[in-house]
C-alpha cells in the first residue's frame, strides 16, 4: 500500500511501443514528528523524521516485453524531512533493475537483505519510530559487519512466483574483495514463508563474511501473525551470532487492535545477549511500546507512540528515532521516548 | 506563478479512492546567466545561477482528506545549473507536511524563517542576483545563528487563513539540544501583515537563540509595496541586533516599472551599522541596482541587471551571485556587477 | 532514442498557456551488470553499473514561445545503482538551459565537451563498460585539465540549425579565474560534422587552459562511420596533447553487426604515447573488445562483452567499469574484463 500511490499516464517516446504496457510510478512519503526523548536524567526535544513509515522518494516502472517476461526498475531514497535531506539525495533504500516472469524475479543491484524483512514485518511498529523493537545490528560494536543490516549494494535476488501462498528468496552480495584477500562484505541469504488469508509466517537467514572468520556475521528469524479481524497478533523471533560466538536473541511478541479508522499497537521485546563474557550475557534490554494512529485517509495517517527501554548490566540502548538524539542511557538504565506525527504518502 | 508549472495527471493505486481530488505537482526553475564582478582592483567573468529566481526542483501535492481537511507535501531542492550541483542535490529549499482547513495551516519541517520574507518579498529584486539587497544575514560574523537566516530545520508553523486580506503565520524550531545546557537555535518567529488589491504590507519578526544570551540573534522588519499599475513602489526597513547590541539597519525604497513585456527594475539600500565600537559604526554600506527583464512568455524571461556597493570605514561588501566569487572589496572601497541571464520555469 | 522515453502529460498552471505546447519529460536509465576483471595476477568480480549505457535519471522540457522560437531545460545526473548512488544524486551529466529558433540553439550550464562526442560516438562500446576503448583523458596524470575531459561546468555553446546534413557546434566555457592570475579550465572548443544517410563523419577540438601554457590541454579527434545495413564500420583517430608536448594518440577501427535482435560489437584500439622521454613513449597500449547485445524491447537489451588490454613499457592501463575495481595491471602487463549485464531505458 505504501508504495505504491501514485501513477503517472506514461507515453513511450517510441513509435510503434504500446504505450499502455508501460508506465512509471512516482512515489513518495513525508512523515514528520515531534519527540520527546528522556535519558540518563536527561531529556531532548525536537522535530524527527519517519516515525510511521520511512519518508522516502522514489520512481519505478514495469514493462511488458512480451512472452510473459517484464522488465523493471525501482530507484528510492531516504528523505530526512526535518532537515530537509541536508546529508543529500541518493538512492540508497533501493536501486534496482529486474527480469519478471512466470519464474519469478531476478534482481540486480542495491536492495534489502534477507533478514531484514522479519524484523519489520513482524514488528508492529516495523522499523519505525520510538516504538520499533529494532531486531536487526543487535550486536552493536560486536557486529562486523553492519553493511549488510538492513541492505547491500552489489546484490542478486532470485523471487520465486507466489506457489498457493508459499514464496521464497535467495539472495547473493558481492563483497567484490580482490581474489586471495580477505572476503569481506560477501553476504549470501534467504527467506521463506507461507502467506495466505489470515495467516503468514517467514523464516529467514542471512550470512556475511568478515575479514576474519571470528567477525563473519549471521542472522537467523523467524516471524509470524495471525489476523483475527478484531485482533492482530504477531510473533518474532531474531538471533545475530558473530563468529566468535556472540549472540543476541530477541523475542518479541506484539499486536495490532483495530478501532474504527484508527489501530492501537502494541509490543514487549525482550534482547538476550549470550555466549560471552558475563559482562556480555548480562547486558540484556527489554523494550516495551504503546501507540495508536488514526488514518485520516489511506494516505494521511497521525499517530501516538510511548516507548520505554529498560536495560541490564552496563547496557545502555536508547529509544531513539531519526533526526533526533543526544541523550544516553546510564549503563545499566531506562530510557523512554513519546511521539507525536503526521505520515502523508504521495 | 514561479511555483505552480506543472499538474501530472495523477492516479491513485488505492482502489475507491477519488483520483480527481489528488495530484502531484513536479516544478522547478532553471535560471543561467553570464555575469562580470569587478572588486578590488580584479574582476572575475563567469556563469552564475539564479540570476533572477532562485533555480530549483520539487514535487508537492495536496490530497484532499473530506470534511474540509487537506494534507500536503512539498519537497524542494536548490539546482545549481552552472556546476550540475557539485555539492549534491537535496531539499533544503524546503521539506514539509501540512495539515490545512478552515482553521489555516499547521506545517512540520524544513521551511522558510518568518523573518526572511519581507526582505524578498519587497526587493525589487528579491534576493537573487546581483542587484539583490541581500537584508538577511546582516551581521556576519556578529551574526551568531546564521542557521536561521533564511529557513531552518525543525519547524513547526501555523497560517492563519486569509481573513478579509490579513494573515499571519507563528513558527517555533526546534533547536535540538539536550535539556540543562546551551538553547543554540531555538528559534521563534511570527509575520503579520495585510495584501489586497494594489497594497502590501507586512512586519515580521523572529528570534534564535545562541550559545549565551551575548549571541542570541533578533531580526525585525517591515515591508510595503503600491502598485499603481505603470509603477509598483515598495519600501522595506530590516533590522537585525544580537544579543550584545551590534545593529545592522537595511532601508530600501524600490521600484518596479512595466514597459511593455518588460519591466524596469530599480532599488537603493543603505546599510547602517550601529550599536557598536565607532568601527563597527562607521562600517557601512550602500547598494543600488538597476536592471531591465523581459519576459518571452509567463514561463521564460531574459534580463539584465547592474549593481554598484559602496562601502564606508572598512567595509568590504562585494556584488556577487550564486556560482561565481573571487573579488572582495578592498576595506572601504566600491564594487560592481552585471549580469545577464536567462530564467526557464518548468 | 535512449534519451526520450517517457513523456508526462504536462498541465501549466497558468491560465490562458496553451497546455498542448508544453511537456516535461522524466527519463532515465539503469544498468547493471556482473563482471569479472583480471590483471596483475589477481581477479575481483562484482556488480557494476552503466555497462552498456550509463545509468541515469533527468528531467527536460520544452516551451514554444511564438515567433518560432523555443526555450528548453535539462538536467540529468548519473544513477550507480550498484550502490544506491553512495556518493549522492547531483545532475552533473549536463544541467542546462536553451534558447533555440531556426538559428539553432544557445545553451548555458553544465554540458559536455566539443571533443568528447566523437570519443563515444564512433567507439562501438560508447564510453560504457569493460569494452569502451576510452580515448578521452588518455594523457594521465600529465594531463592538466581532466576537468573538461568529458564535461565542463560554466559553458555556453551555440548549435547550428542542421544544414542540409551539416551541423557545428561552438563551446566557451568560463574557468571563473579571477583577473591578473591564471586562465586555468578556460575552455574553447568546436565539433563540425556531416551525417545523412548511412554516412557520419566529425571532427572536434578542445582546448583547454592550464596554470602553465605547459599544462594547457589540446584534444583533437576524426570519427566516422558506414552503415551497409549489415555491417556497421566506423573509424576514430584521437589526439590528446599538453602545452609540453607529451601526447597521446589512439586509432580505433570498430563494427556493429545485426543479427536477428542482437548486435555483434567489436573494436581494436592502439594508444600511442609520443613527444616525451623513451620511457613515455614506450608506454603505449592497445585493447580489444568484442561483444554481443540482445535486445529484448527498445528499452531493455541484455549484453555481455570481453575485453582485454595489453600495456607495453611500464604502462598499467587496466580494463574496469564503474562500480567495480581494485585489480592494476603489472607494469607493461595485461589486464582482462568480461561483463554480462541487462539495460533498463524509462
Amino acid at each position: 500500500m505504501k508504495k505504491s500511490l501514485l501513477a503517472l499516464a506514461a507515453l513511450t517516446a517510441f513509435a510503434g511501443a504500446a504505450s499502455a504496457q508501460s508506465s512509471v510510478t512516482l512515489f513518495g512519503i513525508v512523515d514528520a514528528g515531534v519527540a520527546r526523548l528522556s535519558a540518563g536524567g536527561k531529556s531532548v526535544t525536537g522535530m524527527t523524521n519517519s516515525g510511521y513509515n520511512s519518508s522516502r522518494l522514489g520512481f519505478r516502472g514495469v514493462e511488458d516485453l512480451g512472452g510473459g517476461l517484464q522488465a523493471g526498475f525501482w530507484i528510492e531514497g531516504q528523505l530526512t524531512n526535518d532537515d530537509g535531506n541536508a546529508a543529500g539525495m541518493n538512492w540508497q533504500r533501493r536501486s534496482t533493475v529486474s527480469l519478471m516472469g512466470g519464474f519469478g524475479e531476478i534482481r540486480l543491484g542495491r536492495d534489502y537483505t534477507t533478514h531484514f524483512w522479519n524484523t519489520t514485518v513482524y514488528d508492529p511498529f516495523g522499523t519505525n519510530g520510538v516504538g520499533s523493537a529494532n531486531t536487526f545490528a543487535m550486536l552493536g560494536a560486536a557486529n562486523a559487519n553492519v553493511s549488510t543490516a538492513v541492505r547491500s549494494n552489489n546484490a542478486i535476488s532470485y523471487f520465486t512466483p507466489n506457489l498457493g501462498g508459499f514464496s521464497a528468496q535467495l539472495q547473493y552480495a558481492f563483497g567484490e574483495q580482490v581474489s586471495g584477500g580477505v572476503k569481506t562484505n560477501n553476504f549470501m541469504g534467504f527467506r521463506l514463508g507461507y502467506a495466505a488469508g489470515p495467516i503468514s509466517v517467514h523464516g529467514a537467514y542471512g550470512k556475511t563474511e568478515g575479514a576474519t572468520d571470528a567477525v563473519d556475521h549471521k542472522a537467523m528469524n523467524f516471524g509470524g501473525s495471525f489476523d483475527m479481524g478484531f485482533l492482530k497478533a504477531s510473533l518474532m523471533v531474531a538471533q545475530e551470532k558473530n563468529g566468535a560466538g556472540l549472540k543476541t536473541i530477541a523475542i518479541e511478541p506484539g499486536i495490532m487492535v483495530p478501532v474504527g479508522a484508527g489501530v492501537i499497537r502494541a509490543s514487549f521485546a525482550r534482547h538476550d545477549q549470550k555466549g560471552g563474557t558475563a559482562a556480555w550475557n548480562d547486558n540484556d534490554w527489554d523494550k516495551i511500546a504503546v501507540g495508536y494512529l488514526h488514518n485520516l485517509s489511506k494516505r494521511t495517517t497521525v499517530y501516538a507512540t510511548y516507548a520505554r527501554i529498560a536495560n541490564d548490566g552496563t547496557q545502555t540502548k536508547t529509544v531513539a528515532n531519526n533526526g533526533l538524539g543526544g541523550v544516553t542511557a546510564s549503563p545499566g538504565g531506562n530510557s523512554s521516548g513519546i511521539e507525536f506525527g503526521v505520515r502523508h504518502a504521495f
